[in-house]
């Protein structure tokens, strides 16, 4: 139980974050504020997949410029996807020459990514890094539940999987800085219905909050938003009433990724998006904007992660869950 | 290219380790050297893949048994496996009450996690953490090549991915240090034959090896051993072929963990041993006790990824690659 919140003594800086989106998420709420769209699924190649690894490709690139760095500069890179065998991150990152951590934490890899990369840097293992995330509908449709073509129905709880890649560059220079970090343990309820990630994700969402609250000199109210990467609106309703249950109250400042990016009365997204995307997109173009200008001073974000699998779930298996948490704040203003 | 080698100045120790293995592995020359092995491939579950969560399982107990630590002790669990979404490491990992972060490195996993746990150490972040890794067989061959029903003929290339887990614990305490690490690029050659990773994995490696000895300070005959994870007969022989041509002499102490573990006389594993699993049952069960005899002083421990995926593979894809590196030390002899 001991050091569970990593206080990161050496904050690092997210000095820049690039956002690269599909149609459906360009048509959203946040359409405007995401760098590059794509209007065509396959953004130019023969493959949902190969799309997944040129978004990735390009929301590095667009990070690494914004950042004025060049590629070689980074220490590492740090990223993960939603195909099997990571093969977006694989493949997009095959284009650079610097060392590769591949990650698989399901759509907590963006968080998982920042918090490993903030502790290498807090550490003084490494003084720059790169975190890139993606995942694609069409792509994990196919791979998790139904081929597009056969036009399975979706169940009220189902989510739309985010088709996104989102990039960071952790340095010492900028105005957000990554001040805690406290790594979600895996939770399992089980859970087993694969269009019901959210009821799936919101015990481990609940569990690594309640650590955080317990631990930390903090409270809810501390914080201008408690962000929730992709539970949707079931299963963000279920972290509220459960967290309420256990005397914390989030009600007032909570927010989820996977409610953010589409609009759910016009868009056929069901409980909202999902994908290890998701957060990361919706951080880059949204979240972090305004923690650099100061509108925000204080935010958790969660990544939440359904660490399911087709395969164990035919043989009768549950959905372990996981949810990383990172305290990120204004750099001038705490 | 600034800081490519981690010099890790607060040195964490290899204070545990346990192996747990199949019969093919157990029936190999290291045989009696592993902790722990089980005649039923099933390991008394209802499937390969929930074998290969229980062979983590008891893997990580124990380790942390012999290490005289409880697991509540432990501030970070860093684990991951072949299987898609890394299902092996999910559910055994849902068994500990502490933060677990996934990876994805293919079969150099176990180096990615002794890499990242030795970083959070020597920064501070952490004081304690346990990695662990795993492959099987059945449950490989089923999702990468053929059903094992099939039975499809075996190229002379192709290798045997080994049934194991291994576990590590790394604290402050013990005779067994790692003193660097040397994070992997990703490299493409554009092999893209599902039986000849050692081929596709080679390069990675002369990649890695290339940086170290150009960067440090260190030539192989500093080295005991240097340590590749499981490019097997056709890898090496690749291996030590290229970088002789680069003036790099690895020939005399480079071995193989995929040539340790079976006999290729004796047992019709082809190529040699593969898989998350090798490299960690055979690091474990061989090469740390002799560092910590001080039989062997300083070793090189490369391990290599296949990041290869069926999926793009019938894509017409290739198999890119990575190989991380790790300096390990006899911890009073250097």
């Amino acid at each position: 139980m001991k050091k569970s919140i990593l206080k990161f003594k050496r904050k690092p800086k997210i000095c820049a974050s690039y956002s690269v989106v599909g149609h459906m998420e360009a048509d959203g709420p946040l359409g405007k504020q995401f760098d590059e769209y794509c209007l065509d699924d396959k953004f130019g190649k023969e493959s949902w997949e190969k799309a997944e690894s040129e978004m990735q490709r390009r929301a590095l690139c667009g990070a690494i410029k914004k950042s004025g760095l060049i590629d070689t500069e980074l220490d590492v890179l740090l990223a993960g996807d939603l195909l099997n065998q990571c093969i977006g991150s694989n493949y997009a990152l095959s284009n650079f020459d610097t060392g590769f951590l591949g990650l698989y934490g399901a759509c907590s890899t963006c968080s998982e990514g920042l918090l490993i990369g903030a502790s290498l840097f807090s550490g003084g293992i490494i003084d720059t890094c790169a975190t890139v995330t993606s995942s694609h509908y069409c792509a994990s449709e196919r791979q998790f539940r139904f081929p597009l073509e056969y036009g399975g129905q979706r169940t009220p709880t189902a989510q739309w999987t985010t088709t996104g890649a989102g990039a960071f560059i952790l340095s010492d220079n900028g105005d957000v800085e990554i001040c805690e970090g406290l790594v979600g343990k895996v939770i399992d309820k089980g859970i087993s219905d694969i269009n019901n990630m959210g009821a799936a994700m919101a015990p481990a969402a609940i569990n690594t909050l309640k650590r955080y609250f317990l631990e930390s000199e903090h409270s809810p109210e501390d914080f201008d938003l408690i962000i929730t990467g992709d539970l949707g609106y079931e299963g963000s309703e279920i972290l509220k009433e459960l967290l309420l249950d256990e005397g914390i109250d989030i009600r007032k400042n909570h927010v989820d990724c996977g409610l953010m990016i589409f609009d759910r009365d016009r868009q056929d997204v069901h409980a909202g998006g999902s994908g290890c995307g998701c957060s990361a997109v919706v951080m880059s173009a949204s979240i972090i904007p305004n923690l650099a200008s100061g509108v925000l001073k204080n935010v958790l974000f969660l990544g939440t992660g359904a660490l399911m699998s087709p395969m164990s779930l035919s043989q009768g298996g549950t959905i372990p869950s996981v949810a990383h948490l990172l305290h990120i704040s204004h750099a001038g203003g705490k």
